[in-house]
């Protein structure tokens, strides 16, 4: 992984072999970001999804193992409990052209991401919402 | 819906039965910001979207009313006869991975919606284009 | 084409009939803009993609030439060998809704197509990488 940055927006360059969300934290807390926009494209494989099923009200994971195109990559980075925290949804395709996606758990580089990571300078926190079932910014 | 500011990029996080578009816009003419630039993901229901018909050359509405992953959320606000309008394209999916979208008319928050909203200091304006038959940036 | 920015945010919005990446590469050229990041929406028709093939190990490019919806351009420009490149994704969806996408290598506006470049202020370069047979920023 490598980096450049104008002033409060970085681009990560992630090789061949490193998982997207591990980097993306790993950079946050080395730089003590604690709060980022996060938009990204490139090649992966060995994806894991969140995806959330509609009787049990659960989410449930998927993985995938085949070349990857990555469309598009939208989230951001949070405080939860004092920890840099990701919220990532990702857009794939196959080589049909076929898209899909989900919430993404993890993601291995097969060629190339490029990541455009945004400071974000107020502090954006997290916290369990009991009514939701998820991590909430506050 | 809370927000968090930083000089010019906002953070806007709707919470679950708020309706997309119309904070988006009435966020924007609270602040009077005349012009944004849009990015987000979420998860939503009671979606409408319209759709280009080849044979009508017409949009047409189509609802959904389950429970989605908002991948992405990509689109701007600009003014039209000196009124906030927003043009977003949103990309959906659920829980089998499938990916669709379309123009967004409006959508309904089940569990949150994260959004970066940037102020564009040159105002955008849209003007009703007789040839394209759509309000378009002039 | 024409334009307006915001310091260093630009909206570029294309009209029917120009082609995108040749306008965003010489909208970069003219105004001296070696690096940016790509965000946009629009409505497009005589698409060119590349799509990767597991068999062969190479892109291979697919045209479409119906009316569709630009739902998500991402990507980015930079520098290889003293020339302007974009590296772009894109997702469209037709009027089932259905989303697809990939590299793209070139695309129509049928309607319009709005864009958000921003400048990235430290140059990034590319480079051909024999292991992994692309054009990476280095």
């Amino acid at each position: 992984m490598h980096t450049k940055s104008k002033s409060e927006t970085h681009i990560l360059v992630l090789s061949k072999g490193e998982e997207v969300v591990s980097k993306i934290i790993s950079y946050c807390k080395r730089r003590n970001l604690k709060s980022a926009w996060i938009n990204g494209i490139g090649a992966i494989s060995e994806v894991e999804l969140a995806l959330y099923d509609l009787s049990s009200k659960k989410y449930h994971n998927k993985k995938l193992s085949e070349p990857l195109e990555l469309l598009s990559l939208t989230g951001n980075v949070a405080m939860l409990k004092g920890e840099q925290v990701a919220h990532l949804h990702i857009i794939l395709s196959n080589n049909h052209m076929f898209a899909f996606g989900g919430h993404l758990v993890s993601a291995c580089v097969s060629a190339t991401c490029e990541i455009r990571l945004e400071e974000i300078d107020i502090p954006l926190e997290r916290r369990h919402s009991d009514e939701i079932g998820l991590n909430l910014i506050i």
